[in-house]
């Protein structure tokens, strides 16, 4: 959902987006389907789908045969869900493809009022990403460097909710579990099932998301 | 052999070594054999491959349909065998093995003397991942971030060759060529197989590569 939101944020400014899909191994397969529906929401202008094996990396409860905690409200410290440098991946595969469409900013769905736990969702992050896109390619030598655009960086859960429903997009089909069944049913119980339904909460609205559990 | 050299000269040092082989579709199939080869050679406590398809990203000769040119002996500005953010893709990869693994350091061949041409070569470059890694990932808000070495950054490709020859490294099954024949054959034209005959002859030793056109 921070994903759509980000995207239906920058293109209500007018601009064309060219969407990107990361396959890299995670349990949530429906992520896949449910992006190349929401691209054809965005009228994005080519959808883009890169595989890349992670569980040959492991290291995560997304991508290994760690599993994914349940019952727990709010991340402490680094959660196991946390993917070993999966941003600076996505972004390195993100800026590969901006440089190569002549693109000039890559869209990020990060925010780190709520996923604090996570490094590689904070400004800092961030601004170190900028500063290798612009002496690390092409693009920036010539001095127009893909530039990262968070919109939702200082949002909280509920702030991204009521933007969304300000953008009219399409909640229903986006996938926020880390452990959805086999039908796509989102758990109700993992970090990122209780965030989004905090989230729905605090901003008055019912979450369209079907949910095994309840 | 940029690669080979850098690992070598590591694992002199008494580092153990986890090699990593990357099939980004390049038209070198035939560097993935040689880096499982070499990383017997080099004693790797394991061997990772990871595929990720960059001919959906295109822009470069090494990944399009775009030819690879021959006969120039050493490029001007940035050459169309540049592609977009290879490196940074490379050392994400790299990155999130690092840290699953609990390693310390990544270990790439960069050098910039004679691949100036390239942005992802220069230490302005490794310097910014370095920072990218330390603040963008578990092990760096932990204070252990994987660090770069790249101890051939300013070497030229003949201080290559004679560090190599010093450390023994089997160079013949290196491959340098960026538009090899079915059998693997280095086609002795693009500048990659210029630049490494020009460092050998700088040297003064044989380079062992089969070449097709000599």
């Amino acid at each position: 959902m921070d994903s759509l939101v980000a995207a239906a944020h920058v293109k209500a400014e007018g601009v064309q987006l060219i969407s990107l899909a990361v396959d890299y191994g995670q349990r949530t397969r429906v992520e896949l389907d449910a992006a190349r529906s929401l691209a054809s929401w965005l009228e994005s202008l080519e959808h883009v789908e890169l595989a890349v094996d992670l569980r040959a990396v492991g290291g995560s409860a997304l991508t290994a045969e760690i599993a994914v905690p349940k019952g727990k409200s709010a991340s402490e410290g680094i959660p196991v869900t946390y993917v070993p440098a999966r941003n600076t991946l996505l972004l390195a595969l993100a800026l590969g493809l901006a440089e190569a469409r002549g693109a000039d900013a890559m869209v990020i769905g990060a925010n780190q009022i709520d996923y604090s736990g996570y490094p590689d969702c904070r400004p800092e992050f961030l601004d170190a990403f900028d500063e290798l896109a612009r002496v690390g390619t092409k693009a920036g030598v010539e001095g127009r460097p893909p530039k990262i655009l968070a919109p939702l960086l200082h949002l909280s859960k509920a702030e991204i909710v009521a933007r969304g429903l300000a953008l009219d997009v399409p909640f229903r089909e986006t996938v926020s579990c880390y452990d959805p069944d086999g039908s796509g049913a989102a758990c109700g119980a993992c970090d990122s099932c209780a965030l989004r339904r905090a989230g729905f909460d605090a901003a008055g609205v019912k979450d369209p998301t079907r949910y095994t559990n309840r």
